[in-house]
């Protein structure tokens, strides 16, 4: 399938300069939808995790049916304050300022074999946070998925210590 | 399967007097999380929809994986902001102050069958104003799905024009 005719592009948002790549026109089209989430199933049987761990928001999207098929459990990644217990954080740079995600200590125990999976590499900030908490409470990152990489970005290189792998690829 | 007894619940989080149903610890478990979706899917099933409406954040958590095996679908109902090209807005009231939740027009067509699903049912708000979202795009709301129910907050109340249901039920 011809994933990139499904994903809607906007020019300028969120803000001038940038290309937007819209999901919500892919995972809207039933066939495309079953296609990318087959796809990441193919990719993740491979690696034999035990947990996949979601980025809030998008990442949510493409890892819960994908922890269905793999029959694993669910670990979300979310910004400070939603997630109840004890928590480990993790700050990031973005372009402009800083970002925090969190993660319940009780997610993730030692030896833990987790994939990551998120709707978009671009600088890889996000994901490498994420790989970061996975890290902090002794789980073991066996990869890194994407449905989308903006190449140009060079995310690869903040990853370069993980499999990485995307579904289509942009130069930005 | 006693889905109660996998869910965590945290006194006081996020704010004194809430007794928060953590669905973390559900997910974290694979039984339990493959039990619940199946069990939405048993009920979903039976409503013939084309669509499976999912409100931000963790309304995506139960309903990706319940659009994958219905093989239809997804809409996301967002924080304003996040979607791009033209969108319909709806405002609700909270305890204080007031929330918003956008949808793309180009999400829903009319005639769409949809269910919308989240994790809990409080007051209803989110709810309602998802459901008029889908209303004001000429969507039909064939039924508002949730895992948890808050039934002394009678949000069913709120939504009693519709089919409701919810796996499990606490007084608050």
């Amino acid at each position: 399938m011809d994933i990139k005719s499904k994903i809607d592009i906007f020019e300028g948002f969120p803000k001038e300069g940038i290309s937007f790549k819209d999901i919500n026109s892919l995972i809207r089209d039933p066939e495309a939808f079953k296609f990318v989430i087959d796809e990441f199933h193919k990719i993740a049987k491979a690696l034999d995790v035990n947990l996949v761990c979601i980025p809030e928001a998008r990442g949510y999207i493409f890892g819960t049916p994908l922890a269905y098929l793999l029959n694993v459990g669910l670990v979300p990644v979310r910004k400070p304050g939603k997630l109840p217990g004890e928590v480990v954080a993790e700050e990031y740079d973005l372009e402009y300022g800083t970002n925090t995600v969190e993660i319940q200590k009780s997610a993730i125990k030692p030896g833990d074999r987790v994939v990551i999976i998120d709707d978009l590499l671009a600088t890889g900030g996000t994901m490498k946070a994420a790989i970061d908490l996975v890290e902090k409470l002794g789980g073991e990152v066996c990869g890194a998925l994407f449905l989308i990489e903006l190449t140009e970005l060079k995310g690869r290189e903040n990853l370069k210590d993980y499999f990485v792998s995307s579904l289509v690829q942009y130069p930005v």
